[in-house]
């Protein structure tokens, strides 16, 4: 382990220490504020990040070679003649911007060690270098239309991701900048801006137009946030403001794909293409944040409320048809074909995790914990090396896998490959999304075992969590610094009822409300607030119109969905299987044969007969049903846990016997 | 009405007055042969078919102009230089080729009045001359390649679809000679089907290789019956027994969407794009009759029975996912999202129908009876303008027409027009699928008034059906020609429990089994037979391997499925309603706002109140639920005059209560 003493020293631009996602540069508008240089320690996020930095982001390097993205750069830069561009997909230089991203943020990790940040630093160097010599001399940088269409530049906004290329590559510059004070991508990101500012706007000679897939919009306002630049943000807000004027055309895929059939500040739903929703409304966040565009604020709040109570799965997960990976109707969350692609789930957090920052609301910081542990997690392999691009909510007996999508085993890389780097760069940046200050003290509303120091009022607080959640219930929260008196605040999950609380071991009444338990006292570092949750296993059952989820109850325990998955249950075809919802829940235990320290659940059941085979699978209603079936004791394990061991059947929801 | 006397003398080729879709020549492989000279002369079907004849066939010509169809040949044939080829799917001649199969079938229509038999007329004329004018001098004739790829022929076979347009120009070629003796569609056919026949083949020289859409082979074998050309025959066992070699290398879209991922007689469950997969069915068993390949008969109804036991909506729909308009899994048969392309539906019937004739078995009969009411109809307007190209079970509340795939409203003409013409030639030919002939009698498999005339033995026996089937249950079939003592057999469909007989108006005791009811006796001219089916409202349930229909109940009478649509329930939100299982299970009663006599049917249940609206749709499955709600009666129709009156909510599936 390398002493972050060590690290190189931060240039002016991150003197502040501030190394979470969001800077914000006026916190009036928001009623929480990051917390800054967070350091992850140890549990399940810290193990999944150490797979993450030495797996997934160290292999990541090979894939995108593999996978031609790295060439297609030397193309752009003249470096590879003769050769030919690889794929036909135009937003192949994001997968290599997520990465760097990725690359960026993991310097910031305390585990790093110094092989691993000198392997970091030769991706970054190499990297850094192919970008240089591949922008224009006026700053345009996109490899697919640089070799394939040169000179063609903002025509194809439709399908052309050339503002969404744009926006990762900010992204990943922004993030480099912060944590290692190294402007070497910043420099190619602000060429690429400067470009887009001048080429894109309302007045006469411009290009009047936006990407078909947001994502610069967030990017920009951050942008603006690292440098100041007021240009970047007045782009974000000309991109946002123009969006919902069908000036994209539809191509082919319809406006409500592409969030383009109405302006954002009327939209009354989530529509389209989830990822491109989502990314969308984190960038109007931004705005709002920002401009203090109340408009904004109120459509933000309006979507994700509308997203959340009814077009969101159990697990968080977004998105529920394959064809054009969209939102469907409110209430319409099958799990068969549920596409709750991972880079929606991604996308939700970005989402949410703003909205809580504005609004100070618990509701959002739920949900961003729900879908980490679940929508998200889910979509990488334990070993950090295999991904799955749309996640189902259930895998039937028999299910095969014959033709284009229907294979749901986890893979190395993909054609269209924007989840495994976007699932390095969230694992990355996880510390980002614990803790907040506040004008009345500090909020810890991710239970994550690590250190944090955030703003409260004028001054700041530092605060160290030890805990074994999501395993056990547990949080101590333990202050470093103290500014005086203000509010030690930790979430109480929407689920978690009789949650209780100490302070030095004694237990103490606090402030709860709508999801927070706050201990307003003058804190003196050593003291130790505790709360704990109970983790007893739950049976949920979801709102009568979610047709697919209809007589059947999910298993939960804590912030985990769980799910029955056939190597954990031989003998039993999960297709018939019934949880018995009159007796004990559930009993947990721990499983040696996984990683994480998982908690397994052990629940009542029943393996339903199956009807008397015939030609026909539809009988008179009336007619008897088959019996009651052998009781079984069926085993469960957090969803994020599946598709790891063996292929087989897999689900969350089950009939409720 | 014109008398058909005064239609043109039949061809020597239709000498025998046969007019049914399959003609076979060796009918010692099948049970059963079909009838000949069939006329349906009233109730729903006569009144369906009068639709097709007066507006879609006869706006088909407009709509065919309208999208170019006519206009791509005209290209070929030199007619329109400077043009352009309209759209970019290859396949739009066949549209054109199946709606003058629809023609050429409408002749035989005993209801074609004289204006109508002109309008045709002229349609085949012109028609006829330009695909006379486009052909090569070789056959070749395929506008798609001629226009945009000339001299490219037999290369893009998975995507290319030239065998597939070949096949339904076949198909339009036989009807037309079957129906007038007219050959001038035959004669382009021939030179075609030569050119297939010269090219194709595993030998030095030939292109060894499949169509990605099966459809060529059903024909081919029907051009062999019609022409007695052997090497058509050949040309058909070659691409049944060569799919499923990978020879198409998967396009993309992966072996398994065309059937090509292993040999059909190796093949356990049907896979793949649905349309694809029972055109290539109805073909093995049109090989199998005239080949005798028991392997292809095994692989047939084994495919069959898998398809139908666990890959079937209760509409007799088939396809369950709009990614690749593709079977799913077994017992994946979501309702909101369910496919069931309007052209699958007719490819079930094509091959049901043909494996009907080869077994006898009732149960295919009665999928054929199930899908014409219900998976099929559905896919028409009742004024005949308008087509759905995917049929859904269930419509939401506050289903909006947002992006490429989310509007279930029917729409005049497709960019891809598959179904429109489809559905044309399957009403034109309906007469088709009524009544066979075998050894031992004459078969009633279908309910609908007209005559018919069937081989019983090396004779022919006629009848003439009186019903007003499906609105009741009474079928009167009285003898107008018999040939001595013979099997006048009727099928009780699986769902007529009850079922009662008369001859002559005395109750006789039939012999009944395996769904046929059939009186053996010395039939003289004037008999009449009086099948009498229960009709009472059926309430259906799932096996409870599906998911989807999980504790909900189906609305069915007779062959039909009902559903209840948000028109006929004002106030009552369709995402709310239960139906009362317990109680009495619906009264039937006539809507005279309806057309076709319509009986609707009248439910009781309740309007379920929604759970308190929280920002999180998923509560304790333990917490009271929100009461039992108000009771309400329920109005169902048909399923298939759903979407005819207003857009909003519709289910067939309804919770039960």
């Amino acid at each position: 382990m390398t002493d972050t003493a060590t690290r190189p020293a931060p240039g002016t631009s991150s003197s502040t220490g501030r190394t979470g996602p969001v800077r914000l540069l006026d916190t009036a508008r928001t009623t929480l504020v990051p917390a800054t240089g967070g350091r992850i320690t140890g549990g399940l996020w810290a193990e999944r990040r150490r797979v993450n930095r030495e797996v997934s982001v160290t292999t990541g390097w090979d894939r995108l070679h593999e996978a031609g993205n790295f060439l297609n750069l030397e193309l752009a830069a003249g470096q590879q003649p003769g050769q030919a561009y690889v794929g036909s997909l135009p937003f192949l230089d994001s997968d290599l911007y997520k990465w760097l991203e990725a690359v960026a943020w993991t310097f910031a990790d305390p585990d790093l060690d110094e092989a691993g940040e000198a392997r970091l630093e030769e991706f970054l160097t190499t990297s850094a270098r192919l970008l240089e010599a591949a922008q224009a001399d006026d700053g345009y940088l996109d490899s697919y239309f640089q070799v394939n269409f040169p000179g063609e530049r903002f025509v194809q906004l439709a399908w052309g991701h050339e503002l969404y290329c744009a926006g990762h590559l900010i992204q990943a510059a922004v993030a480099l900048n912060r944590t290692r004070g190294d402007a070497r991508l910043l420099d190619v990101a602000r060429r690429v801006a400067d470009l887009v500012v001048r080429s894109f706007g309302s007045e006469e000679g411009r290009v009047d137009g936006i990407c078909g897939h947001p994502e610069v919009e967030t990017a920009l306002v951050e942008l603006y946030r690292e440098t100041g630049e007021q240009s970047y943000l007045d782009a974000a807000r000309y991109f946002v403001d123009r969006r919902g004027h069908q000036l994209l055309g539809g191509h082919g895929f319809g406006a409500h794909y592409f969030q383009d059939h109405t302006p954002v500040r009327e939209a009354t739903s989530v529509e389209g293409h989830s990822v491109r929703q989502v990314y969308l409304l984190a960038g109007v966040a931004d705005l709002y944040v920002e401009d203090g565009d109340d408009t904004l604020r109120e459509a933000a709040d309006r979507l994700w409320h509308e997203m959340v109570a009814t077009k969101t799965y159990v697990t968080g997960g977004i998105g529920t048809h394959h064809t054009d990976e969209a939102f469907g109707d409110p209430y319409e969350l099958t799990n068969e074909r549920s596409y709750c692609e991972t880079c929606a789930a991604i996308g939700s957090v970005m989402f949410s995790w703003r909205m809580l920052m504005i609004t100070g609301e618990a509701r959002y910081a739920d949900l961003v914990e729900r879908t980490l542990y679940n929508g998200f997690l889910a979509g990488l392999s334990l070993d950090g090396q295999r991904y799955i691009y749309a996640n189902p909510l259930q895998v039937r007996e028999g299910h095969m896998a014959g033709g284009n999508d229907r294979d749901y085993a986890r893979k190395p890389w993909f054609k269209c490959a924007c989840c495994p780097p976007n699932v390095m760069r969230t694992l990355a940046s996880l510390e980002h999304y614990v803790v907040l200050g506040g004008a009345d003290g500090l909020r810890v509303h991710q239970f994550v075992p690590g250190s944090w120091t955030a703003p409260v009022g004028d001054a700041e607080a530092s605060v160290s969590v030890v805990t074994d959640y999501p395993w056990a219930g547990r949080v101590a929260v333990t202050v470093d610094a103290s500014p005086g008196t203000w509010g030690l605040t930790v979430r109480v999950p929407h689920w978690a009822g009789g949650a209780t609380l100490t302070v030095n071991g004694e237990p103490v009444t606090a402030d709860v409300a709508d999801g927070w338990a706050s201990v307003t006292r003058a804190w003196e570092p050593g003291d130790t607030l505790v709360l704990d949750l109970p983790l007893e296993p739950r049976l949920t059952r979801a709102d009568s119109r979610v047709d697919a989820d209809r007589a059947s109850v999910a298993l939960e325990r804590g912030p985990l969905v769980y799910c029955f998955e056939a190597v954990d249950n031989p003998g039993h075809r999960l297709d018939d299987v019934v949880v018995d919802v009159a007796g004990p829940v559930a009993t947990a235990s721990t499983d040696a044969a996984l990683p994480d320290d998982v908690v397994t659940l052990a629940a009542q059941g029943r393996v339903r007969p199956r009807p008397t085979e015939g030609w026909w699978p539809y009988a008179d209603a009336r007619s008897p049903e088959p019996g009651d079936g052998e009781a079984v004791t069926l085993t469960a394990v957090p969803y994020y846990v599946w598709g790891n061991r063996a292929p087989g059947a897999m689900r969350i929801w089950t009939p409720a016997g």
